[in-house]
């Protein structure tokens, strides 16, 4: 279960110690909100689907649990995908520990047991309104996986169905070939 | 929870002779799948959806459970809004006890515990892409609408957000009102 942190601002939320503990917390709305364990599937998921954008294109950059903050609101997405360009360093040019404070160009959320399924399409709708180029949802309970583009109805994608990447990623994923991720055994 | 049938045809399937049973079957991607039983605010939604958009026009009028086939699927929404020379009438002028076979006009769902929202949001895409002009995704549990137009991403409303409605019909209803219907003490 996920559970809620009275009503404060964001500034107030921010400065919380407690909201970078696992599961992090997230911003929705006016009120924190833990985000839930993911469990087995959804950590393996999350592995394959940064090993596979990480090693497709040297431009870009995946990363599992950043925190993103725009738009009032503060996320936490499974992985987002950056542009070198976009990375925020420091001084000594290390990667911050700080997260964004932008839309991620790709954001992926996987779908967790006891998750609200609205409040993580909501948090993706978030992202593509405010210059998220793509976004993915996984529900691994029904295999499937719904794209968001901007500008359009999103796409459900199952099986063999080739999942659309951002434009400039040569990444060739189908649904199945995700999934398969799953798979320990002969 | 709910269950699928073999794999089957969409003529076979419509030859069942359980299908009909409440709660109905559907048919979705080449297999039967029987829809989870609703609930009392699932029942109390519906009925009140039913009455608000009957009262609204006359020129429309609100359906629960009917079934729709077509694109290769037969769906039975929670409630389908249909304009009234779109109603399949037998030939003394009732209508008929068989679905429709089009896209209605617009389509309502409202989550049950336990129920796929990826399956529903399927759905709701589906009609969406054969002609649907609206579509609405209640969850009772985040008292919040998303709300589903073509050729553009869902709009995931909440409290005092007016909802949009088809453009002809003057039907006022914000999200609070709609979740107000549950309320019955004082």
């Amino acid at each position: 279960m996920t559970i809620a942190a009275p009503k404060t601002t964001l500034q107030a939320f921010l400065q919380l110690p407690y909201i970078e503990e696992s599961p992090a917390w997230e911003y929705i709305n006016g009120e924190g909100v833990q985000k839930p364990m993911g469990g087995g599937k959804h950590s393996t998921l999350q592995k394959g689907l940064v090993a596979a954008i990480d090693q497709a294109d040297t431009r870009y950059e995946a990363f599992p649990e950043l925190r993103c903050t725009f738009g009032n609101r503060s996320v936490v997405p499974d992985v987002v995908v950056l542009a070198n360009n976009q990375l925020p360093l420091d001084e000594s040019g290390d990667i911050i520990s700080a997260g964004i404070e932008f839309a991620p160009a790709w954001v992926i959320e996987i779908l967790s047991p006891a998750q609200s399924q609205t409040k993580v399409t909501g948090n993706i709708l978030h992202c593509l309104r405010h210059g998220s180029r793509l976004g993915w949802l996984l529900d691994p309970n029904e295999r499937s996986i719904l794209v968001y583009q901007p500008d359009r109805l999103p796409d459900l994608l199952f099986g063999a169905d080739q999942l659309p990447t951002l434009d400039e990623i040569a990444l060739q994923l189908s649904v199945e070939t995700v999934y398969g991720w799953l798979r320990r055994t002969s």
